[in-house]
């Protein structure tokens, strides 16, 4: 795979990523395909939002449909429908976070499957024949990511098995052109831990470069606090990428910091539970205030379910828990998300970046909750 | 509204009718769109699949959201954000059929929502106010649905004080241009009733008429036999209706008899729940069968639900829960159910009806469950 940098402004940056299957300019949002499928969304959709690359987990596609039907199917791109690129993450966080008896030893993790118990074993050369069935463009290395809050050595430990498992990973990494491989750097919310696994990390090279082991529970500032002490280390002309983030303002903030990519369950998960997010603020369409309110949830917006639908109609589609409700508001947040990333790229293109954040900032306050 | 009559085909019929909001060719099926949504369908997808008209219930409606919200959105086409023909039901089925402590007079029916328990009254009166409110093109008269098997006294009685009540439905009808009023022929499965049921709507005189009490759970033998002793007495000049049908081959039966419009919920809640129908039978798509076929559930389809998505794909999402399987497998029930509309009407039209119907069942049969 192929990174180029386009326009700098300040930390921020805008460019592109010729992967694969397409090229992805950044920075990037991607939505979260877990199980093979942008959750109440067709792809045709998810590309209509401007979606370039979409992620799926290893874990789920694992486990079910498992590999086998995802190697006749040709890839995961073939078996969801969806032509473009595709970044799929190791693994271990799922394990980690979801299977029930997980037991991690220096050559990888036993685990049981959280769907029916079943027993597996993953390791980084696994890791890496899995994510090349699958087929992606962009493979994560196989990590140790800790639960938040750990102890200094419990944070420490996992951030050296996971360097060990960088280099296995690398080592195991099917290569192709237009494919890619991430490390991840690790070590908690601790600066001296964050500096050596990036260093590490740069030490044995890889394409790109994720930090993780954030959004789960530190809060947004001490996140901010930890990409402030770990951007500096990654090289500039390596894309960046804040795994699990987040809320529009935590992507926000990050670019500005100089993160090129993103992904989230947020717009989708907030989608089906009502929550939409607009230009103006954040809407919970359940609120009662909403049942006669024959506005669309942003008449502005390119996005049709933006724009067609009242917020009286969506309002009534959930108070009836109708489906078509879930597929409405995960497509008009994925819309906004896209948005908000296009117009972060378009100002760092024009060199306004901080007045364009400025500006967006000021409308989701002022007009919060309209 | 007007009916005109293209060919004729021994007791079949192909035709139009012209609303307000649009064209409908006959025989038509009518999607449900329960409470203001077609489950789990846009109203753009519905309106790709061929369908000219849809039908609302004015009992769901009514409950919820309500006659105001509806109101002021201008009626339920800009609610819910569909531009074509509407049907709606009295309300009457429903009623009957899912409300609590429901209590028929010679007035109109009490009755507790099978929501939250509150109380309403509707009468014919109502009813077409209700309808008038969310602006339909085809209203319903208000009639007394009976359960099947009933007692012939019971039966009667339901079919004399339908009569009275659609009597009392034209009388508050709100005509105006391009919409109509349908009489609904009661009677059960009594040949006496339903003769009786026809000849006194007919002297009321209705745009339409409807067979009513149907599909209840009299099987499809004496369903149709009902059929065969009610078509004969209704004006062939007027559309024919059958509520609440059915399967396909209880469409294609009944379209041979010379009924024009159907609906039923059948292709969307089978397909929730994993049912398929194809040209070549019904596909369970659950079935273990299916988790490795790379074949799609229709490959000659122009429906992108049938062709573009494989039968591995959809058994995995059903397995997984996802929403996605519910939104392609009721997009494709609906094209499969509008592709045998335009056949039955293309055959009509082309005088070979009983050689298209024969096929259509050898290909039912010889390749049920492919």
């Amino acid at each position: 795979m192929k990174f180029e940098i386009n326009k700098v402004d300040n930390n921020a940056r805008s460019g592109k990523i010729m992967l694969e299957h397409g090229v992805v300019n950044t920075p990037a949002f991607m939505p979260v395909g877990t199980s093979g499928t942008v959750k109440a969304m067709l792809t045709d959709t998810v590309k209509e939002t401007g979606s370039e690359i979409i992620l799926g987990n290893t874990y789920h596609l694992m486990l079910r449909p498992g590999m086998s039907v995802i190697e006749k199917a040709g890839g995961l791109n073939s078996f969801m429908n969806w032509e473009g690129p595709i970044l799929t993450d190791s693994g271990g966080f799922q394990i980690m976070s979801l299977s029930k008896l997980c037991k991690i030893s220096n050559d990888g993790v036993r685990f049981q499957s959280h769907i029916d118990g079943r027993e597996f074993f993953l390791d980084s050369k696994l890791s890496m024949e899995i994510q090349n069935f699958i087929g992606s463009d962009i493979h994560m290395i196989f990590d140790q990511c800790i639960k938040y809050p750990s102890s200094y050595d419990d944070v420490k430990s996992a951030m050296e098995l996971s360097l060990k498992w960088a280099e296995s990973s690398k080592n195991s990494f099917f290569n192709k052109k237009g494919r890619g491989l991430f490390g991840i750097v690790q070590g908690g919310v601790d600066a001296q831990l964050r500096k050596i696994s990036s260093k590490e990390l740069i030490d044995i090279s890889f394409d790109g470069y994720a930090i993780g082991g954030l959004a789960v529970g530190e809060g947004q500032e001490l996140m901010l606090a930890t990409l402030d002490c770990t951007l500096p280390y990654l090289p500039s002309d390596k894309p960046r990428y804040l795994m699990g983030v987040g809320t529009p303002q935590d992507i926000v903030e990050s670019v500005t910091r100089g993160v090129d990519m993103f992904d989230c369950v947020m717009p989708t998960r907030a989608g089906r539970h009502g929550q939409a997010f607009t230009k103006n603020g954040k809407i919970n369409i359940r609120n009662a205030k909403y049942a006669e309110d024959n506005r669309p949830l942003d008449e502005e917006s390119d996005c049709e379910a933006s724009n067609a639908y009242s917020r009286s109609y969506l309002h009534h589609l959930f108070k009836s828990k109708e489906i078509l409700g879930a597929m409405l508001l995960s497509w008009s947040n994925i819309s906004y998300y896209q948005h908000l990333m296009q117009d972060l790229r378009f100002a760092i293109n024009e060199g306004n970046l901080v007045e364009t954040v400025n500006n967006m900032y000021d409308n989701w306050i002022k007009k919060n909750n309209i």
